[in-house]
């Protein structure tokens, strides 16, 4: 039987009854699950040609030439322990049981489901999720459990690489595309002459996302360590989503207010002028964490009356008071070979200041999607189920 | 006088006296507007080298290292008509009158805002904004109408380009990096053999929206056809954004469905798996529409109660059939050598069925960003007050 999709959808349990509903109908099921479909989402789901397209698997009949009166005729268990349904426009559809437990509100047994993250802080920093790079090349379990690390954690390392410069962007293409930005496909982080940003400084930067001033923050980056020799520039890490839920939990006024006060973040670039309005915390729709523009120094000025802007400098200080606090964050130093890839969107990154006349310090950096790494990780699993 | 950045502020307007307050201070000037200025934020825009970076002109002084208890021990107006701010942490700051007017929430002269969208429905449809490529290649004014086109209307139009296969992606690095995905740097649209997706069929696209499935929908299109001796295959252009405040106006129950429910789009591809949750509408913090992921046949099945799942479909029906309304859209047909960009967020393209079998059919097509067209824009602007 087929499904909507191309996925596959493991079949444990098998419908015993059906009952006709105003709406829709209720499944019955042999572990005593009931299901609730709506007519609308039953008919549009059927996986007859007209319905479904049979090679791209996306609708080819749209919603709005579906009769707004459709009603369901007759429903029942089918051959196979789904549904057979019957529509008052003369088709009849069989629905695989898998699918159906997969989408339904009560069941949502979704194979497609990505693994819950692990929010990380000072009182329970994670070990460094530590990779060999020629194991990362040659094994696909090896690459998978480093995606999943990226995922969970929001982080992860290879180690042993090759020192080419470009490397970075072989190993992140593994991935899926590069986000390429103005600074290029890939950006060299060490002391240049020309300062056009401060990490192209020898200062401390203190921990911070990049890209806060886009429309869209890239998810993903990758810092490829091809020679330091310096003394000091140690990388910092701290879980920002960790972070932003304690506040949630210490400080919902702030939390509350960085979380809807749009801000301005700004570029101070000479020739390119980059701004984006948006709350610090970027909340979905259901209250979870989807990104921080987490930007200690690239914020513009608010814009704001006295009593809003204390309000939100208060909760900016109470955010970064908690990043910066000493054991809020992983530290580990970068050497020659090491490829660090963390979660932008979740993750914040520091460097300790260095000195800039001892030795040398070469980052070579790029920017991914998360979207990218969500796709694989299902598809990998998707493969597996295939067996 | 400097500022914290590097754009350059009209002053017209000077400070004519300064009024303390517990929280800042109250700027009065010669026009009679009055503007507040909060104490914390006038510290940390100061533009000395320790509080900004004289190269990269951004943060150098953290907002965690400002005294919680800073106070304003003097201010008053500056020889240049700005301000002059005397600090308890022993730092004396000069402001610039016209950075001053750019960011108070009380002038707001802001030189950086971009131009407001004209929105636009079936009811006053814009002439084409079709544009030469010769001009656009050789004059730098033509260059920058289309640029303002493409961010007031939504979309601009080259004819006359060559037809050479890459064009595409040459024209759309004028505004900044491609935005690749798994359809490659560039897409061709043609009825290929392999149909991986309704577009590369025959058949009619519905007027949607590309890569709702991702995190990050692409905000910018382009499409350059190559190739057009079929019958049929013309171009539908909806401007999304004024069909949703129509949909905010007529029918607000459906409006505040469809921008706070979060809605599965999933692509249905046999070798990845892209999906992403949220509101069909995208607003901002401030309720203003930021994006559409206006997807007529790549959404993913609800998985929601029977009465949520009724009310979003009559809400997607409500939307869904103001976009296919006679007379919603304009509708041109693309001839070899034309380039259609857009902004994929806002507009909705769609493409009637054409005859497979007569003449052939080509377009290329590439994804970029909005905040490229926005940040170029501002620094036309920006260089035309250079002068």
């Amino acid at each position: 039987m087929d499904t909507p999709d191309f996925d596959h959808y493991p079949t444990a349990r098998r419908v015993v009854g059906v009952t006709l509903e105003a709406l829709g109908l209720t499944a019955h099921w042999d572990d005593g699950a009931r299901t609730a479909h709506h007519t609308l989402w039953l008919r549009e789901n059927a996986t007859d040609r007209a319905t479904t397209h049979p090679e791209t698997r996306e609708q080819a009949l749209q919603l709005v030439d579906i009769p707004a009166d459709l009603q369901i005729l007759s429903a029942s268990a089918s051959e196979a322990g789904g549904l057979v349904t019957r529509f008052s426009d003369g088709l009849e559809a069989l629905y695989h049981p898998g699918w159906l437990r997969a989408y339904a509100q009560e069941t949502q047994e979704a194979p497609f489901a990505l693994a819950p993250r692990r929010l990380w802080s000072g009182e329970n920093l994670p070990d460094l999720p530590r990779f060999p790079a020629a194991a990362f090349a040659a094994d696909e379990a090896v690459f998978e459990a480093w995606c999943e690390a990226l995922h969970i954690l929001g982080f992860a390392i290879l180690e042993g690489l090759e020192t080419t410069p470009g490397t970075v962007a072989r190993i992140a293409q593994r991935l899926g595309p590069l986000r390429e930005s103005n600074f290029g496909r890939i950006f060299d982080v060490r002391t240049a002459t020309e300062q056009t940003s401060n990490a192209y400084t020898a200062m401390a930067l203190p921990v911070h996302a990049d890209l806060c001033t886009r429309e869209h923050m890239p998810g993903l980056q990758f810092l490829h360590c091809l020679e330091n020799t310096t003394v000091g520039g140690a990388t910092r890490l701290t879980d920002g989503f960790q972070l932003a839920e304690t506040l949630r939990q210490e400080d919902p006024e702030a939390f509350h207010t960085l979380s809807t006060a749009p801000l301005l973040f700004a570029n101070k670039a000479e020739d390119s002028d980059y701004r984006w309005e948006a709350p610090l915390i970027g909340l979905d729709a259901r209250g979870a964490l989807l990104e921080l523009r987490f930007s200690p120094w690239l914020r513009g000025p608010l814009s704001t009356d006295l009593q809003t802007t204390d309000r939100i400098y208060r909760a900016l200080r109470a955010l970064f008071s908690r990043a910066e606090a000493p054991g809020a964050f992983l530290r580990f130093t970068l050497k020659a070979g090491d490829l660090l890839a963390f979660d932008n969107a979740r993750l914040l990154h520091g460097r300790e200041a260095f000195d800039g006349t001892i030795g040398a310090r070469w980052l070579q950096g790029c920017y991914g999607a998360r979207e990218e790494l969500h796709s694989l990780l299902r598809m990998q699993r998707r493969v597996r189920r295939r067996g």
